[in-house]
């Protein structure tokens, strides 16, 4: 079923987010399933329910790392809930499992989640998110997409493997 | 793909593991998977290895929560690698994420989840593996399984919801 | 102020507690204190809350690694309140930080601490606790302790370095 | 010994670190043990190493959070080594620990530990760091210090209770 090589890609943003974050992560989650590849979020409402949403619609799996003690936390279209019980710390399953990130707004919660792939050496793919610059100077790590066709190429086009 | 209803039963044991534990254990993931439930486990060799391989033969899923920081270090019968980074802390997300816990052998990695599962009310079903006392007086938590098909079918029975 | 060579000696055991867990520990806590050795603990009632209690008597260093997000959820015996967030999972960081581990009386919890101290190699007194046996046969690593006074001394001769 | 009220200040920044942002810290540090407060960090080198000397020189209390599974990776200033095995996930206990953050220099495990303390409401003071804008709009969160003594007010001024 899940084929060998199969890409897993996450989808970090807000929860809640505005109606065009949303409309942004289910294009984003219905393409990535139309690739073959594996959708791995934080389980949760808004730009995660979005794809989970747009992925399932197209038949693609979805992986919920929930941070609370119950799967019932999933939204709907969550298939795989991983209960994790330890909070936001789970953030960093999320990355970790991934071979590229795509960040859709978001708040502090998604900067960390930027923050972890970028010391992990996961390729960072961002629409309408953070930008970050260290002691003045821009840091271009973050690599933006101008909308979530670009963005779905790009995070399985940079893939680590 | 997942049905909704799909129970998650998580395959605990050593790593290493003795001829006799991982038949054991191949069997529990045929019988698992061919019930249509999905296997979860730390991902690894041993018992966990015998089990996905079980589980694959049948064309069951099968979730590796990994300790380490590499989907690499997933035996190769793994279809969905959780990257946790956490160590043996990640044992606990196993258990959190299982309707019920089947014990095959196993050391002290393995009493550790029996411990967490017992005290989530996950039943926990047991093939040769640990035994428990509180101050003296034994403790029958731990339901004890004759064979394979007895483990899984309890494990399915008393799946929590 | 923390001396070289201080040594870190956890106390696990039930919130709630029986009157009689809860004054082996807080004699545990005292005779630990006067030691010259920091305790480790949850942070929480019970055993935690008398152990912590009978250190701060004799001015011991009292640790407590608290499973949820504040530290208003501390006993009002620990000094130094670690906030994890990451539920039951902090139990393996109060077991990794210990050079010895004193189990009095306990829960599943407890045996969950008494399984990564043995996994870990660091050595677990037990003082009305757990049994284990694998597979039938007893395993005799949890060292018995006849009261505290023993439990104490036995902690600080065999922790680990 | 650790006074009722005492304030825990989480010292944040790169492993390795430039000579500059080493005296920053140590200048940090030494400022907050002065003040009573209690240093906690991430217990490995470079800017941690720092601050912990610092702090330790003026006879304070120093915290580390290590990453990895033992005490020996702490650097020669901790006091009171935390040993959590569960990596970078590590981060989010030292934030959730602190009063306040002072972050200076540092790199994208610097980012995340600043990303979680904004999302828990927890202030961040900045010494030459990072800078952040939210879809291209500048994010002034982090409150900019001029030097060690100005960073070290602001951060017991702020202290979250």
């Amino acid at each position: 079923m899940v084929k060998d090589g199969r890409k897993f890609i996450a989808v970090c943003g807000g929860y809640p987010c505005s109606a065009e974050e949303a409309q942004l992560a289910e294009e984003v989650g219905r393409r990535l399933a139309r690739l073959g590849a594996a959708l791995i979020c934080g389980g949760e409402g808004g730009v995660m329910e979005a794809a989970c949403k747009g992925a399932q619609a197209e038949g693609g799996i979805t992986i919920g790392v929930l941070p609370g003690d119950s799967r019932r936390t999933a939204n709907p279209y969550v298939l795989i809930p991983i209960v994790t019980g330890i909070g936001s710390a789970r953030n960093i399953i999320i990355i970790k499992s991934a071979h590229a990130v795509i960040a859709i707004g978001g708040g502090y919660g998604t900067l960390s989640e930027i923050s972890f792939a970028l010391k992990n050496n996961i390729p960072v793919i961002g629409l309408k998110t953070w930008g970050i610059s260290r002691n003045n100077q821009p840091d271009n790590s973050i690599i933006l997409a101008e909308d979530p066709a670009a963005a779905v190429d790009l995070a399985i086009e940079l893939a680590v493997q």
